[in-house]
């Protein structure tokens, strides 16, 4: 049998969120396996209310564990290393990352319980990784998180150019600078395929450099004449770096709150890539602070419930309080789907007298992605045989493999499942594969497809109606059956009490229900289930979900 | 006692929906009322999962009926008038709109059974309608639907002009252009108060016309080699025209998908307005229209589950299928918080080989807010002694105010229930009334505060456990508690089954009570619960919602 080359994402592609991609090379179904960045999703009230995170399925990795050589994770935002913490032990595999991204992958590691030293600290290329069949360089790629790395792969079949996440800028503030020449270098001999971020696609204008929104934020800081509070993504140190710098030249002190801004600072001046950040004050002592020299730099960009700006948002937090005069300034983009959240913030700040910016003239932002015209560059610097889109939902993939095509580049839409052979010429779909997402809810992991969050989807539409009945020891009901309502009104059409309409129609239900009905546990079940929602119907205008208990005294 | 002018926002102010906006007359306390619009808002799955319909409260209203003199209806959006068939019978007053606005509004009136009649068609400026002190005319104003007023209220104290929602628009394509004469001259003996939508404060740019769309549009159906499905709001009527027209030119037949299409051009053609709309093809007829010559206007702008734009994203629809090298044009914005069900129809689309073209680039939709420069244009012609910013969230209301104030115009952020006395110079506070949100679920309206929607929003992110157990005539349990789950995993940390655990330590409890807890109904529902979610956080990292049933055999 002829070895051949694979790529299947398990998550990530179809998707913004949760990447998992696989490569494989040998014997069919018997191909040595690397896995690229293992990451996590967020819930959302939609589609998956009380869940913590979302993860892709990874069953059909964990059955090859013993064909996983290696895990290489691109950078440390969460949907590329979040999940490695819970999914390392199954996968069992050696992790490699550059020193940040192995800094935060071993916090997330020992959270699990799991030993730090699994993860291997790689040199950027020209270092190689051996992994199997593979040979895996770093490449320093500029994104919006310290040491973001494309990776190129290595096959007994040619060259595979991974970009990770990424964008071009030759000016980034911090840590590694795009840098051409080198992309060009590994890029001479010919590369196979490109998989490449997808992301910006729609953008259409070239993407700015972090560089040129400094001087834009210093202007607001020295304009502002109270507080100013800044929120960006913790994980943006660059960004967090301007804030800073441009706090200190306005003279200001910078507070910082929020315990995921203080572990990625930390990470980022434990690994020596943050050397020059300015001296912080603890909010104790930032209360102490006249209001025009402080700048307080807070999580929660996104409007996350608990984070640090939505509590000042709400009142006093750890003993700062906004008022008229200060300035909140969002120096991030809402997330499509977390609008409700954020504007929610921005009217309370609003209601206390606090001025908003946000990146609605596009001075305070740039995106970490690569909009149009650079995935355009990053084509024509690689040169690949085939492209393949990854890290976009089917939108942006087609579109990306439609610009590929206009230049005659081979490409396919590959989605979470489609397993890509890559050993020809051009990419064939060989197989797909069933996966999925799997929830952390509490701490159970459970199915998407499970019913588990669709009953409680069914509970928040419709409310939920409870029935019990007692039934004796000759098969009759003992007293009437008993209604308890949970998210529904007490009272419909009739004027009475639900739950009483609601018990009298089952009273009259069991006096005239024939012994059979009494005695089948499930006809009994179905008939009282279906009066329930009949009478709800009518009285309130639902259809409850019901849950019917009935205990038999025999 | 000296009469007052009064303003009291009811809904809108501090939001954008469920517009209620009441004028007030007389002796404090008793002043002779009239309402400005009666809107609803819509329900979301985050803060209103199962609610059908938003509505402001309007018990301060309801209670002080007597005096109420008048409704006014501004135009025919959902936000401005679809509380009106709700709420007509308890307000009892005449309504007065437009011929357009009247349609729509008569036949929300006859679907909750109250006669057409109560609406009077007004013919707009000079004329006047006389309610009790004031003189209320209507003044013709380019917005996103025909035949939209702004409102000239004349009290005996002077006079107040309402925007209502508007653009300024002088080549609206249908109905009335912005006509700056007309407001000069209703303006030029003063204003007390300007009363101004505040949509779009935060656009910096000057509003561009329907006009110029036109075009682009025309543009984009000659190219289409397929199909072009377009969809946009049903009540805008001027850009239905603009689509259909396009549709025309380039050979395409126009069918309507979508009840709510069907009625709003029926109602346009009813009254008038739409005199020249191309012949339309039914579903049927449109299926043996070839591709190339076909265009679908649909409903579902907004990602709505069951709207045509889903139902085509999902399959054949009406025996219309959409396949490869068709065109799906959103000639709409996507308003925050839709965001995430209009991108699961491009995706839907994106993988029929549908190509998706959306407001990206601002070519096929405009606005129907005044933007920013557009708001300082009606100022300058209003120049009014008073700025009360409405139809805004409170970031909006407050921007809109410093504006004003920049230009020494004297403004106050008055959100809903926040009575503002206008008699003198400048806007007092002169009251708080209790304010809120009724909520229409299933056929039953509930308040925003009942608890109910709280409890759903629980059990969707908790879970809901059911606990029943009998107690037998001696106050013994009799038998074992049982446990039923819904919107929870079934195994947890122990791997037994999760009832199993719950119901083993129930018992063990239920065997250590004393008699006095035993009898003690809210104690024994207490301790119960307690250890249902104790067990439940051990197990599953959950605390979910608990009913506790008691059946007691006494």
């Amino acid at each position: 049998m002829t070895d051949r080359l694979i790529y299947l994402p398990l998550g990530g592609a179809g998707e913004i969120g949760m990447n998992a991609y696989v490569y494989g090379y040998g014997p069919a179904d018997n191909e040595r396996l690397i896995v690229v960045d293992l990451g996590v999703t967020f819930p959302d009230m939609d589609t998956t209310p009380g869940v913590d995170l979302i993860m892709p399925d990874i069953s059909w990795l964990v059955e090859r564990k013993a064909r996983i050589d290696g895990i290489f994770i691109t950078h440390a935002h969460e949907d590329h290393v979040g999940a490695i913490g819970m999914f390392w032990e199954r996968l069992g595999a050696p992790v490699y990352a550059r020193a940040f991204t192995a800094n935060i992958a071993r916090r997330k590691l020992e959270e699990h319980g799991h030993p730090a030293k699994v993860v291997t600290t790689v040199q950027t290329w020209p270092d190689q990784v051996t992994a199997g069949p593979f040979k895996v360089g770093f490449l320093p790629v500029s994104h919006s998180i310290p040491e973001s790395a494309g990776l190129v792969i290595d096959s007994p079949v040619g060259r595979l150019v991974h970009t990770g996440d990424f964008k071009i800028d030759v000016t980034p503030v911090l840590g590694d600078p795009f840098d051409r020449a080198l992309w060009e270098s590994v890029s001479k001999d010919g590369v196979k395929a490109l998989i490449c971020d997808s992301t910006n696609v729609f953008s259409p204008l070239p993407g700015r450099s972090e560089l040129t929104i400094g001087p834009e934020i210093e202007q607001l800081m020295r304009d502002a004449t109270g507080m100013v509070v800044a929120t960006t993504f913790a994980s943006n140190i660059a960004r967090l770096k301007t804030l800073a710098m441009a706090a200190q030249k306005a003279g200001r002190s910078v507070c910082l709150l929020g315990r995921a801004m203080r572990r990625m600072v930390e990470a980022a001046v434990e690994v020596g890539i943050l050397t020059d950040f300015p001296p912080t004050v603890s909010p104790e002592d930032a209360q102490r602070v006249p209001r025009e020299n402080l700048m307080l730099l807070v999580t929660g960009s996104q409007g996350e419930r608990r984070a640090a700006s939505a509590q000042l948002a709400q009142g006093p937090y750890l003993g700062l309080k906004l008022k008229e005069g200060d300035t909140f300034l969002f120096s991030s983009k809402t997330i499509p789907g977390n609008e409700r959240g954020v504007i929610k913030i921005m009217n309370q700040l609003s209601e206390m007298g606090v001025d908003v910016i946000d990146d609605n003239t596009g001075r305070y932002h740039v995106s970490g992605h690569a909009n149009r015209p650079d995935l355009e560059t990053m084509h024509d610097i690689v040169k690949p045989q085939i492209l393949i889109p990854m890290h976009g939902e089917h939108r942006h993939l087609r579109e990306h493999v439609k610009i590929g095509a206009s230049k005659g580049i081979a490409g396919v839409v590959a989605v979470n499942g489609m397993m890509i052979d890559l050993s020809g010429n051009r990419p064939k779909v060989v197989d797909y594969i069933e996966t999925g997402r799997t929830y952390l809810d509490g701490s159970v992991e459970i199915g998407s497809m499970d019913g588990i969050v669709r009953d409680r989807i069914r509970m928040a539409l419709n409310g939920h109606v409870v029935v019990t009945l007692i039934i004796d020891e000759n098969d009759e009901p003992l007293g009437d059956p008993w209604c308890e309502i949970m998210g529904l009104p007490e009272t419909g059409k009739s004027r009475a009490p639900l739950v009483d309409v609601l018990e009298e129609d089952l009273s009259q239900f069991l006096n005239r229900a024939d012994d059979k009905t009494l005695r089948d546990e499930d006809k009994l079940n179905k008939e009282l289930s279906k009066i329930v929602k009949q009478v709800s119907q009518t009285e309130i205008g639902k259809k409850p979900e019901v849950t019917v208990v009935v205990s038999r005294l025999s």
